[in-house]
């Protein structure tokens, strides 16, 4: 048993050795997944006092509670801010430095939170309003997963626009993971955005989303698949939706110079690679629709498609 | 540092003050979603006895182990009733009797566990006999994230019918995030149901599904994104699909007076907005193929769609 | 209270009794899920070390860490692998001969991860270098779902391959409810593989995948639905790939027979159900786009596709 373990072992070492671009030995630490995860359920009660709390919270207790949660926060936040500058330092920045650095991003992070809570209130009341199958806004809140997911995007953007590395990605693939929504932090999302049942739908990093923009299920703000690839990192390669635009399921909307028009309607599943005028209706061609003769076959299931 | 924790938590509380749509302080008490998670799971470990249990269970015990489980699950899931009716009372109820009906519904539910397990074992005998990656029923149980998110909207459908507000969404969004399908505890399902691969497919509220139907990821059963919003509540918006249709991939159906005519087959990503008769075959149209000619671009990849 | 609890169990009992195919009753021992969970989440700190510890990992520690997690693992899957051959055992095994194999399985199991590694490695360099989003291979390894995804599935296959029962799909199906992403541990998959986004996408399990094939988020390589069912077990249901194909989102292809030619390109949206030549440019038919004139509707939400 011990001398399989030890040859086991010993070919693992040389893999380590040989296909070295998957390893991370020796390096700087790296923030943690579990961390970053604790906080960002942290974030949400901050954002949605009293919600995801077990027991009722009395306005009593509310300074209390808040203060301590704050100041937990902004310890364990502060940590991980330390090792993603540590791993990426800017350019001109000393050592000594990115402690203070990384205390001082920590603090604007927890002061842009009632700004950030001022457009999830706006997101809160879109799902609301739209949603027939929605009994009240604090159905939204608890039930709905696109909730969680907007509000982990609209924090991890406060962090990429400061320039924080990993972070912001692992903040919103906790929250893709959770939801299905895969939101960018990069992507500027206007107010009173609601996409609908969320698995599946993509808003890529260089997006721009207008206000009273609502989609669905299976979306995506893309990018065309270039063999550029990391040469065209910065650039906007992902589409512009202007105002009041609505995206049915299934649909994908591609390329950095596409724009869809303020008020237009997007059908499902439409393919759309160049812009669109204001108030356009687009859509797939009409389906075609056959009724097959009594039988020929046993269930449709058995026909060949 | 105390000065800091103190203006940020200020800053929280002004807005707290100001954006109060999205706080719940000093207002009832919620359901919550860790205990109703909990309670999923125990209602799964009911429904499929044995499956879910790290030992074998022996016939021997399964009556001990049952009752023990059975006065677990009914003490927890009135707790959540309770706070349910107190968050959204009947019509006529008055609060001394909130703690009954609470008693009352949790016992009915319970007592709808054995019809629910019949309908269960139809969808498991559907899932199986129609795949032939399942290796035995036993797999389909264990492996399958259909059977836990289709276990789940039946038994949250049968709150839904006795009008329990919060609980039975907190319920299939839990299973919704588990297994990225998304089934509205309101939609009326047939026997013998099936979806395969499960992700991105969304069956809406007002659905009624009939038996022997059976559908692939992505699949939409969705309503209209009408202004009308709130005021469309407890409409029909949801289509009907009859028995014996199959729906691949991706394909969307809208509206509460859209039909799916018995036998029919859906073809992948159609957008199928009206009814079609029975045993229709519906798809899009042909796509075009071109071959390019060699040297026109390096990869594929690179030609711009 | 206690006569309530006796008459439900009773009930349930009766159920127990009469729907017998979702009970596990006095059988085998089946493999726990949250033990494969488990095992899934240490072969990947064995496959990228360092990734996910939460502190950093010096070269001088890392064979003892390295060889206690072996002695782990081995020792966990060997118990697994033991309840599978248990449940499913090889043609002509005795059952005296079975805790051997289950543990020559393990060893083997553990032998193969350098290979492993080695198309891991393909996989993320793909990841990186096509993507502008990432700003580097750790990014990727840390906050990809691809990553996670695609090592399970080619662990997965591991165990399939040597005729594995329950386990090899538990842990795929463990990957998918993560990441949104179902690969059948039965796909054979090429080298430089790389899923954007992954979530809804679906590969089959006789799919064949050649090298530096890229996919994004929804798309399906399916079988046909077909009345066989159980009795089509064993045959090439799912399409072939061959090498440099794109493949955009939401893109469906359909059937065994199907092959798409190297180099080719299968635009977002398409349903493709015959093979098309080395090459190719497959696409939907253009869209139709009208522009509405004012007034016709408040917003484009209202208009009624």
């Amino acid at each position: 048993m011990n001398d399989t373990v030890g040859e086991l072992t010993d070919q693992l070492l040389a893999s380590y050795a040989s296909a070295g671009g998957i390893n991370h030995l020796d390096g700087k630490n790296l923030p943690s997944q579990r961390a970053i995860a604790a906080l960002a359920g942290d974030f949400l009660r901050l954002l949605f006092p009293g919600f995801f709390d077990e027991h009722v919270v009395h306005s009593s207790e509310v300074r209390e509670n808040t203060a301590s949660l704050v100041e937990s926060v902004l310890r364990r936040l502060e940590r991980e801010l330390y090792k993603s500058l540590e791993y990426s330092p800017p350019p001109a920045a000393r050592k000594a430095e990115l402690r203070k650095l990384a205390r001082d991003v920590a603090v604007e992070f927890v002061r842009c939170l009632p700004e950030v809570r001022d457009l999830l209130q706006t997101d809160v009341e879109a799902a609301y309003g739209g949603d027939p199958a929605a009994l009240s806004q604090d159905e939204v809140i608890v039930a709905y997963p696109f909730v969680e997911a907007v509000a982990v995007q609209r924090l991890a953007h406060q962090l990429y626009l400061r320039g924080v590395a990993l972070i912001p990605r692992i903040m919103t693939e906790w929250a893709h993971s959770r939801t299905g929504l895969d939101l960018h932090p990069g992507a500027r999302i206007g107010s009173y955005f609601f996409v609908d049942h969320c698995t599946g739908t993509v808003v890529g990093e260089t997006t721009v989303i207008g206000s009273r923009v609502r989609m669905y299920q299976g979306v995506g703000l893309v990018a065309r698949s270039l063999s550029g690839g990391q040469t065209l990192r910065g650039q906007k390669r992902h589409p512009t939706i202007e105002d009041r635009v609505t995206i049915y399921a299934g649909a994908t909307i591609m390329g950095g110079d596409t724009v869809v028009g303020a008020g237009s309607t997007i059908g499902a599943n439409v393919f759309l690679t160049h812009s669109v005028p204001p108030n356009s209706l687009v859509l797939t061609e009409e389906v075609s629709v056959k009724v097959l003769p009594k039988g020929a076959r046993g269930a449709a299931a058995d026909y060949q498609i």
